[in-house]
């Protein structure tokens, strides 16, 4: 596994889909943030942040996503998230993510995501409790 | 049409498909950035680039996402995309692009992405021609 | 419009996307099963059964498509659904649909459905109610 | 692995994603048919038929899907595909695919496909060569 992954928590592999190129024979812009939505889901879910319609999640107020080099089919992707603990203010954090190629031993595109923690009976934003945040620090902190 | 959208070019209206939600019952977030890559794909041919697997054109080096407020099915949204004259360099420029909501009449995303000039068949970044250079400075001077 | 488009109800124009194209340069498989959804889910609420996760809607049960020619961007396709009224039973019916490019002025796939009404509360299928199968007779019995 | 995996060759895993459901909030229809491209890609390497746009590759002339019961995140799925050996004429050959929930160690869909074989620079189907049928002979009776 690629070194720079080994700050990340919540690492899954994904195949990467002969479907998930688009007509320019390189992965969809769009799939890396799919890739990306699916270790963040599961980064949540360790921390205790599981989705639920009738009461709270998180929601993306903001995504950047630098694309270094172009994924193509076959392959397979290592995906990693961590929490930027210095941006955890009252309803918000910030998530950084890797995707890494595995036939490269390359990362291929990073990630950066606001997280906003929402209240869906009520569709407004919500406070982070303080479980979730201390189960963010102590994700981070076990690295 | 929303006043802001007076501001961009190659504006297209796309019917948000129930398909586009995701579990959250929202529009999945990839789905936002597949609505940008719409409309600049019309932009960048009213710009005189095409896209050629067999020559040269465009590729992503990074988006950005702003998500404003959840669009829904049913809808359909306003898409338009104006070049950031001031970052055009060598071999890149930046777009910015707004996503509209027809049924609230109201801006729901925001996007800027940086476009790298490419060759497909060399495989690497490629000067942008002056042609291509006057031709975003045209477009967005007539606006 | 395609004159076979006329046997048919809720039809829709859909805008073909540049990413709707996989790396064969033609519209994906899974794509027309996209717009097929997106007609069907016009057809249903026109027929009074509205998609409602805390009560009831339909599933898909079985699905077929026939790809006659290809579709590539740039095109808009209509899309119509018409309910085959001889397959109506207590709990399914199954729906036609077909997508016409608007550029090749041509049939590009022909879908059936077959559509399962389902109680998403008790998670099990539910029977059809007179009210629904007077509206899919009354919808047909219009062309 | 589930017992009826075993008569199919090509099968890979693959995880369901979050984002692969929709507002039912179960896998949306559109996404067997993906798991079912991925295993057929692998399936179609392994019998000499690859991919290539400037030459021949397969297309799909039709497909049928029977949704058994509705994934949902998470779970991981097993995707096989087998040749019908008795379909095989002189341009197409139908497959067919079982995608397999390992949560519920059961059947969710059963697909079938006509792959028509194509020749991308003439645009029209082409003859399936003796080696290709060779193939599938030889890969089927090896189980």
């Amino acid at each position: 596994m690629h070194e720079s992954i080994k700050g990340f928590r919540a690492v899954i592999e994904i195949p990467v889909a002969w479907g998930d190129m688009d007509a320019a024979q390189h992965v969809n812009n769009t799939v890396y943030l799919r890739y990306g939505e699916t270790s963040r889901i599961e980064f949540l879910r360790a921390c205790g942040i599981d989705f639920d319609i009738k009461g709270s999640g998180v929601i993306l107020g903001e995504i950047n996503c630098k694309y270094i080099f172009p994924l193509t089919f076959p392959d397979k992707v290592w995906v990693g998230t961590r929490a930027m603990l210095e941006t955890i203010d009252s309803h918000s954090f910030w998530t950084e993510q890797i995707i890494v190629s595995q036939m490269h031993n390359r990362i291929s595109a990073i990630l950066k995501a606001k997280l906003v923690y929402y209240d869906f009976v009520q569709l407004k934003k919500s406070l982070l409790t303080d479980q979730i945040i201390n189960n963010l620090h102590h994700f981070e902190d076990q690295l």
